[in-house]
């Protein structure tokens, strides 16, 4: 087993149910399930287009609670892309965590430890899709640049999590990452 | 991702609670958390030495629900060993499957379906441990080898699942691997 020390420099959850775009905080206590409140939280979840296994709609675990961005992988996809920047409400992020390089690679099973005690573990890369780049698109008034933030963001785009252990995390928390 | 076809040999879970060794029955409802009535079966478990990073008895999201080993790896390790078998029971296993090479090596994430629905999910190997070994020299009557067992079943022991769908799954399933 590895570490790598890192630091989380916002957490977020979505204020608005009626969009997948968070909004800061400056704490949140996690719980199984995820962040309570946020549209993800649940120990369950429906299936969407994701896992074609699937119907639509049926109940399985929630692998996707918690969703975690790099702050240097936003900003490459922002240069990327030529504009100022890509903030991680944008995105849905809940997490935004520095000093991890690579996070989107970060292996299956690798653990995010905050001082709490809280850990949530990756289960896996979140693959870019179309509705963050119209967010993008929309925020920076640059046009039809949500096709090329999926491209820009293969790889780029953070990794979702669940809650292994809860407790609280707040922002500028040291963040510890076993892989 | 990738397809593999195998078969459930046995279906099996801990009758005698005093004890891991597990009993066939022919068929078990999973649910979110596992098998009811099954030692492991919980959404939730405590944690263990397998996780040094918590203090032992910790609440900790269970992703080790199920445990599924393989027939030609049991007798891989028989052999090994110069035993005539090792049974499932003994290692308190809950799936014994048949048809997918390397089940021990299979990747964290990917899944094993049932004809019913039921899907569970790789959550990485199984590390062999003293415990099934004393069963092993106990059935066998065979002198030391508990630590040879902890050897020779080295990537060898199965894996560890947690249930992403429930539904029911029978001895004799069809069971297809995605990877």
């Amino acid at each position: 087993m590895k570490n790598l020390v890192g630091k989380l420099e916002a957490v977020l959850y979505t204020l608005d149910k009626e969009s997948f775009v968070t909004s800061r905080v400056t704490s949140v206590q996690l719980d199984f399930g995820g962040i309570p409140g946020d549209r993800h939280f649940g120990i369950t979840t429906k299936s969407d287009s994701r896992l074609p296994m699937y119907e639509r709609g049926t109940e399985i675990q929630n692998r996707r609670q918690v969703s975690v961005v790099s702050l240097e992988e936003c900003e490459n996809v922002a240069r990327e892309l030529g504009v100022k920047e890509i903030l991680p409400e944008w995105l849905g992020a809940n997490l935004l965590i520095s000093g991890i390089a690579d996070l989107t690679k970060l292996r299956m099973g690798s653990r995010i430890m905050f001082p709490s005690g809280a850990v949530i573990i990756c289960e896996g890369e979140n693959p870019p899709c179309i509705h963050p780049g119209k967010v993008i698109e929309e925020k920076t008034q640059q046009v039809k640049i949500a096709p090329k933030f999926v491209k820009a963001a293969h790889q780029k785009r953070g990794i979702v999590c669940s809650v292994e252990r809860p407790g609280e995390i707040y922002e500028n928390d040291r963040v510890e990452v076993i892989y």
